[in-house]
């Protein structure tokens, strides 16, 4: 529910991408990749709301919707099964969406890591990818110092940050000059980070979330439930990077020129001010364990081992709730849209 | 085993196509497709046969090996997540028959099925299918005459032969005319079937095997472990076409070139003549009863449920294992190479 509001926010940047996408060329076919795509009801909500949009402004232009191949892109262990099989509901939508039939949109599913090349060169016209390019390609080196913290906080030592900070700059210039090898001359991305507004990495407003996770297993650790050494060398491999630190690695690579670069939030609970369809997701603790849930837990396993998981998230929904019935609490985006130079 | 035999007798034709294919136009980056390409061992086996042909034609013309991107393709519901957690594997035994790193080579998983539009319009160089299109669309209509028989038998009604022919007639044009629009003008294709050398459609060449299944099927009638009617309404959506019923669809259709028809056949038991790993591989009747058991079992499940499967093909391995010592059991197998006309 967040990433589909995440999705819906940057529209209008997709948009315009992809009307100067069609200033610039006209390509009789449109190969397009999400990357980061998942399994999940969002993977083809993305899908469809970027054909939906490529539509939208073909028929501005007086065009009809051109065969489109879509590329859905994740790690080799995601489930692609899944996905298939939910492939005609998705063309039923699509249908519904743009009149288009099952024989305009030709779907295929990529494994493999976006931290290095997944396409031929100059193969794709428009690249999408959101909540997925916070992943990093590994957890840092040298975070033995980050004792009782997962994730950068205020009480990291700076050597914390240095290492977090170098593995995303080496990570997001990796995924640049790759995706520049892949996409056409005058093609264009766009890619929503979670991140930040201040140029803090351990700002609270992207830190908070794992902060509360940390106090959950800590509170186990005081409890003797997990060994302290554990708890220490875990660390999870995401960096919530600032809009200035997406423009210089941008800068820095050299292929594209930027459009955008956008900070949006969403609150934690997606539901926040919204129609409920039923009461269980009024509770925002519930909604936000869960989704830290999905995409923590296969870490945490490997890590820790199963035992202690059904603890560790319900005790980090107590958590998670008091907090949320306190302070508002939001994710921060960070949206950029740019071109491949000439 | 049998598959990759096949692949394996039918190399040389798919060596003629590609030099054929670097003949005609000079792609920078190759678009190749495998359609029907399951989730065993043979997937990667097919596509490795296939990349280190072009490697091999390219060395020989003083070439490298392009950027190749290879489009896996079977059914919605087949097992891509297998396939993509083997495409490490894949990509070493890639690097060490050619060469070439992963980056050359750029695997993606297409789900649909071949009777239908697959890829955009000129947007591949080669097909490849190999035991795939020999499965019909669907079970032919008007089969009702066909009592005590699975597939096409000397006693089947002259309509039921021809509800078959109807079918394969109408599938095989349908996907010659899908492929004919995805290939690029010059792409060729290399198809095998399993199939026949006679004209008669129920020439025990080609229907022994599901001839075998129906004894064991109408044994467990006659023991009132099958009822009998759920026997009558059973049949097998395959058919063995001869070389001359290819060649007269794809005249037919019009958009493709014969280069080359042939037929070869293998050993029903695949390891016949060769060293055999282990003991259970010398019985034929176990090899070929675990064969039909891979490609037959959905159907025999969804229509007599699952309780029958283990007597059913205990039963017909201990039948095969009968005939296989008194008499020669080949599959015959048709392939035609063909180019997209200009």
């Amino acid at each position: 529910m967040v990433q589909k509001k995440v999705i819906t926010l940057t529209k209008p940047i997709i948009e315009e991408a992809i009307s100067n996408l069609y200033c610039n060329n006209f390509p009789a076919r449109l190969c397009i990749a999400d990357l980061g795509c998942s399994s999940g009801p969002n993977t083809f909500f993305a899908v469809l709301e970027i054909v939906a949009t490529v539509d939208k402004v073909l028929k501005k232009m007086g065009h009809q919707l051109p065969e489109i191949q879509v590329f859905l892109n994740d790690l080799l262990g995601n489930d692609f099964n899944t996905i298939f099989k939910s492939l005609p509901k998705f063309q039923k939508d699509l249908e519904k969406t743009t009149g288009a039939g099952a024989e305009s949109c030709f779907v295929t599913g990529v494994p493999g890591s976006f931290y290095g090349r997944l396409f031929p060169s100059e193969s794709l016209h428009f690249i999408h990818s959101s909540y997925s390019l916070h992943w990093l390609s590994q957890v840092p080196q040298g975070l033995e110092s980050n004792k009782g913290n997962i994730y950068m906080a205020s009480s990291s030592p700076p050597c914390v940050l240095k290492a977090y900070y170098e593995q995303f700059q080496s990570d997001f210039s990796l995924f640049l000059r790759c995706r520049s090898a892949e996409l056409q001359e005058g093609g264009s991305m766009v890619l929503t980070f979670l991140g930040r507004r201040s140029e803090d990495p351990s700002s609270k407003e992207c830190c908070y979330i794992w902060e509360l996770l940390a106090v959950a297993l800590n509170d186990m650790v005081a409890e003797g439930l997990i060994d302290e050494e554990k708890m220490d060398s875990f660390n999870i491999p995401n960096y919530t990077p600032s809009p200035t630190e997406v423009k210089c690695e941008v800068g820095k690579e050299g292929s594209f020129t930027i459009n955008r670069l956008e900070v949006s939030q969403v609150n934690w609970n997606a539901y926040h001010g919204e129609f409920c369809p039923s009461d269980a997701h009024k509770d925002g603790g519930y909604n936000v364990a869960k989704l830290v849930r999905a995409v923590s837990e296969p870490l945490l396993v490997s890590h820790f081992g199963d035992g202690i998981i059904e603890v560790v998230f319900s005790r980090y929904q107590r958590i998670v709730a008091d907090r949320m019935s306190r302070e508002t609490t939001e994710f921060v985006n960070v949206t950029v849209s740019m071109t491949k130079r000439g």
